[in-house]
């Protein structure tokens, strides 16, 4: 029986419907309600701005009013800090997104920590990482691809607790967090990456139940490395030649999506499986941040 | 072939022997050196007096100066912050370790966060700990357990890159920090928990090529659950009923050392083994501290 595919696009979808019900609801009590999220994009990167673009086109859909502060490539690091320290005092914003990556002149590690935890909706700062890293700590933001995985597998009502999982990828925004996530969930977790050797590779993926996939590499995942079942989600962004595109080239995962679908019980799609998700989690914190910020959570 | 026994006695006798001697060499060169440790107890539990004694003495043997800030057991929470709030602006001050646990009235997470995270010498500040978890952070205090034992592996030549790493618990002081640095180190790291199942504990142990134990249960791990060649390391502290000792009771680890030791190619014992690190770890981290205030690092 082939794998159930995980709509990612579907459950977005749905999720943001959600949300525009719930802005329009809260509206209807408190007409002053406005969720208010500004993106920081820095120089013209074409990558950056189509994501900035579609935050912007998100969040306008379901009701949040979204802004763009666009700053040449060359802006002073002080003069960017006290922007954000401006947004950071200003009550009516309730999120600030600092487009990454930055240009090289700028410290990005201190610009990502320089955006205050309760607006962090990204989830990047020390603080709010170190609050998914400890065991009692109450989280404020998660990361939204991490956050947004950890929807999809729950509202695949994928068990966790007791499981073999394995993330492949140890990023800051990604496998990083996301391990210490399906940890705390139960999972007994093992972590692959770039120093892993294919026989460990191997040997992890044999046994694992749910694969999680984030490493940037076409092909990485393939089914002979699969236990009958697992449950295979692929966080990778990659792009093979095709000549059957105009483009001639073609969108994958990290996942071989045909075999692995053999083998697979459940399985995301690239496109159309993490990916929608991202941007709705973005939403979902924002709506987060802005009724906590109005004594509504 | 039995395992040769990772002395941690000895090892951290060396250590303290090292810092005594660094210590009187730059204080040849700069005779206002002066390492300067303050720990704050509150209340009377007699395990936190007989750590806070011990902390005191080794600091005394390498030329610490370490004095104790002694309080009653119900003191309020804002004269506690006031005081460390001091003790952060006193130049010199080098560390600050607060001997945990703190009675219920008082917030734990709020008070470990309040020492400046230059003076933060036990590393339990979320900016401590999320310098450990993020990837290219630079890591300033290690919390002194973990730290202990990433020096005993160095110190026994451990190869930890593509190497099969088993952390059994996962709190915050210990198994938490320690998978992440083992991981940065190129393990493939597997966290082992209250979670997972007996199943889970053997075949990941039986696969492991470094297994460090820090769950605080006796006997947890025996010799049946051992790849043959194994490093064993050994957090636990319990105790077990033993008839021939006056105290009617004997200090053990997780590990069964005798049935492992036939086993293992190196072993950690308990007590010797992780426990006499940890206190050199303390004072390693503080004249750390102290030579960053001094300009000497």
């Amino acid at each position: 029986m082939p794998a159930e595919i995980i709509d990612g696009k579907k459950i977005s979808t749905e999720l943001r419907s959600d949300i525009t019900k719930e802005i329009s609801q809260i509206r209807s009590t408190h007409p002053h309600f406005n969720p208010k999220l500004v993106i920081i994009q820095i120089g013209d990167r074409p990558d950056s701005s189509t994501y900035v673009k579609m935050k912007l086109k998100s969040s306008e859909e379901v009701g949040i009013d979204g802004s763009l502060l666009k700053f040449d490539a060359d802006i002073k690091q002080d003069d960017l800090l006290a922007k954000i320290d401006a947004l950071n005092k200003d009550d009516s914003v309730h999120g600030i997104l600092v487009q990454l990556p930055l240009p090289k002149h700028l410290d990005e590690e201190l610009i990502t920590n320089s955006v205050k935890q309760s607006k962090d909706i990204d989830g990047f700062s020390e603080l709010n990482l170190a609050a998914i890293f400890k065991k009692n700590a109450v989280t404020k933001f998660i990361p939204c691809t991490p956050k947004g995985i950890m929807y999809l597998l729950n509202h695949e009502k994928v068990q966790i607790t007791g499981k073999n999982v394995v993330v492949c990828g140890r990023s800051d925004i990604v496998g990083g967090p996301l391990a210490k996530l399906l940890e705390k969930e139960g999972g007994t977790v093992t972590v692959l990456h770039s120093k892993s050797t294919p026989e460990q590779v191997k040997l992890f993926c044999s046994h694992a139940d749910i694969l999680v996939s984030a490493v940037g590499k076409a092909n990485f995942i393939t089914k002979d490395l699969l236990k009958p079942g697992v449950v295979v989600i692929d966080v990778g962004t990659n792009f093979v030649p095709d000549a059957t595109r105009k483009s001639g080239r073609r969108m994958c995962g990290d996942v071989d999506f045909q075999g692995c679908s053999e083998v697979a019980s459940k399985i995301t799609p690239v496109p159309g499986g993490v990916g929608p998700m991202t941007v709705g989690m973005v939403l979902h914190n924002l709506l987060e941040s802005a009724k906590k910020a109005n004594g509504l959570l």
